[in-house]
């Protein structure tokens, strides 16, 4: 694990925790979003399994999560080796270049030469080896000035994630390619022709730079962001904190880490991917929490929440027990049931898509409180 | 309703309360059973259904509910008009015999010519003016000293019911036919045969007799037990009844009506059947109350219980809301879902029979408060 990699002693991980995940309801809610369930198998979070995934690259002290101040509790308690002065509050949620923008801007005045690397706290990663080894060498790229981010070889013509276009190596590293543009969510088609080709990765949102570069790539895009950012940064460790916040962050412009660094980077010619050799899903539905759980194997029923309430007999599918209660399955094929205290979902794993359809019907009748 | 029929005027209805049926579990418990339920459709319980039909024929004051002691209060609460006297509480279950015997004893006691009619409290009909019109022949036929059953004309070859084989008019009273022979549940082919030969009566159970000649007809196979019945009887509107029933009830045998009464009857010829000209099911499992819910429309979605909590998208087949809480469903055919408080199940109207083996399971795991 520690063998000596340049720039990994500055490596310091961010873990961006937001979005609640709307086709994951009834599980995933306002007030409990996707990262604080376990789906991944693991029988941990899918914030805890991140943690655990970066903190053997970083270092336990070396991981920043950044959160909504509504999930301050559940956080801590995921990550009781958290240390608060490690946990930024958002108090309402501005996207992701805000959020990974501050993270930055924080720890470059903690430690002018870091280099940060932001994973999402809700993805899910087979291969922890390969992935720690992916890491390893987007440190070492972001180390020579680049900023870095990791691609998966695409498996299948997926169409609910954004590709990367990437075709030529990098001059200076071995196994790792610049890249040529970002692609977004393509038709099936389009995403059959991305494969072929072989030129495309998955983008997996993980991106790695040394601090300092982040901002300065962020500030040519959104300089007013980045003014905002640093003054923040500047009183976040003094009383002055909650003032500055108060004050600043509600006027911060709302753009994705894509448009203001990742896009201009590519263009610019600054962006290499590390093509990452692990598993990687981003969960978005409970078809592909199924499909991960069952690993192949036919006609698996996967049990996630509290197993020993699971009666099941001739299903598959997934259950998901997490209501107290019995749940008891009968001769049922590619089911979904999630059960919870106050809602349940029963459909299946080809209408896994259309449960975004239900939380938009739920919020028709004025019954938010259940989403 | 009020036509002058044959002896109408010493009519009393018996309606035995027991079973829990299993095959409606979750819904129907050990503690709330099947005929507490709202199953019809008509949103009142099936016993409240029970009450509703006959006491236009009876009155009021006539009906007497035989129920478990466990059961006295959701009883009271359904059927406010009953009267304490006419409840009889069985301290534990000892079979039609016993709960039907009892309820004539008691009543020929209190009124010599009585004719009781006994109608299960978990049925479901359809065609209020038939059923009344065939209870007023039965109990013309119980006048004419006969024991006189109501048979359902088959309308398929159904193998959950027992059947009545008919094939001679009574002598004397038009339109009514003597019984040969009760058979019991007879597999698809038999029951193939039985109804295309049209000689065959669906066993509704519903039995209309003069109470002296029901317990005459008893006396013969079973004269222990009428003889603690009528020990019974002879207290039971005394202070004396908990002692008797404390030292009788326990030791009384436990048999069927079919058993102690209506095959022997049949077997002498003095049993009548009166072909009634109402829709009747037993209500045996989720797939007919979906299929009596839908009424043969297509791709209904029945619900029961609070229709607010259900939102459904593109479904089919019965939901039954009664956990309080949200049911979603989406892109399901056929489907049974039944969510109550400590329990769910979810399965499909081609499965619903194998609920039974679920309430197996169940009770080997040793969670029998959950039945």
């Amino acid at each position: 694990m520690s063998a000596p990699s340049p720039g990994l002693d500055r490596f310091h991980a961010v873990i961006p925790a937001g979005g609640v995940g709307s086709r994951l309801w009834p599980l995933s809610r306002a007030g409990a979003p996707k990262f604080l369930h376990p789906l991944s198998g693991s029988g941990e979070s899918l914030l805890r399994d991140t943690w655990q995934r970066v903190a053997p690259l970083s270092g336990e002290g070396r991981i920043l999560v950044v959160t909504g101040r509504a999930h301050a509790d559940a956080v801590r308690e995921q990550l009781p080796e958290l240390d608060d002065a490690n946990l930024v509050l958002e108090d309402e949620p501005r996207e992701s270049s805000a959020a990974i923008g501050l993270a930055a801007a924080i720890l470059v005045r903690r430690e002018p030469d870091v280099i940060v690397g932001s994973f999402h706290a809700d993805h899910v990663i087979r291969g922890v080896a390969a992935f720690g080894q992916a890491v390893r060498q987007a440190v070492a790229v972001a180390d020579a000035g680049y900023i870095a981010t990791i691609g998966v070889p695409p498996t299948e013509p997926a169409t609910g994630f954004g590709y990367i276009r990437a075709t030529s190596a990098l001059a200076d590293v071995p196994g790792v390619l610049q890249v040529d543009s970002f692609v977004e969510k393509p038709d099936l088609e389009t995403a059959i022709g991305y494969l072929a080709t072989g030129d495309y990765l998955w983008n997996a949102g993980m991106f790695v730079s040394r601090a300092d570069v982040l901002l300065e790539r962020m500030r040519i895009e959104q300089p007013d962001l980045v003014a905002g950012l640093e003054e923040l940064a500047a009183v976040w460790d003094t009383d002055a904190r909650d003032e500055a916040v108060a004050r600043i962050w509600p006027a911060l412009p709302k753009i994705a880490i894509d448009y203001s660094v990742a896009e201009p980077a590519a263009a610019a010619g600054r962006l290499a991917v590390v093509p990452g050799r692990f598993t990687w899903h981003d969960v978005g539905d409970f078809a592909t929490i199924a499909r991960l759980g069952a690993a192949g194997r036919p006609n698996q029923l996967v049990t996630l929440g509290d197993a020993d309430q699971v009666i099941a007999d001739d299903s598959s599918g997934l259950v998901v027990a997490s209501g107290g209660r019995l749940v008891s399955l009968i001769g049922l094929r590619d089911v979904v049931v999630v059960d919870t205290e106050d809602a349940l979902l029963v459909t299946t794993t080809e209408h896994a898509q259309r449960v975004k359809q239900t939380v938009e019907a739920i919020k028709e009748q004025g019954r938010s409180q259940l989403l």
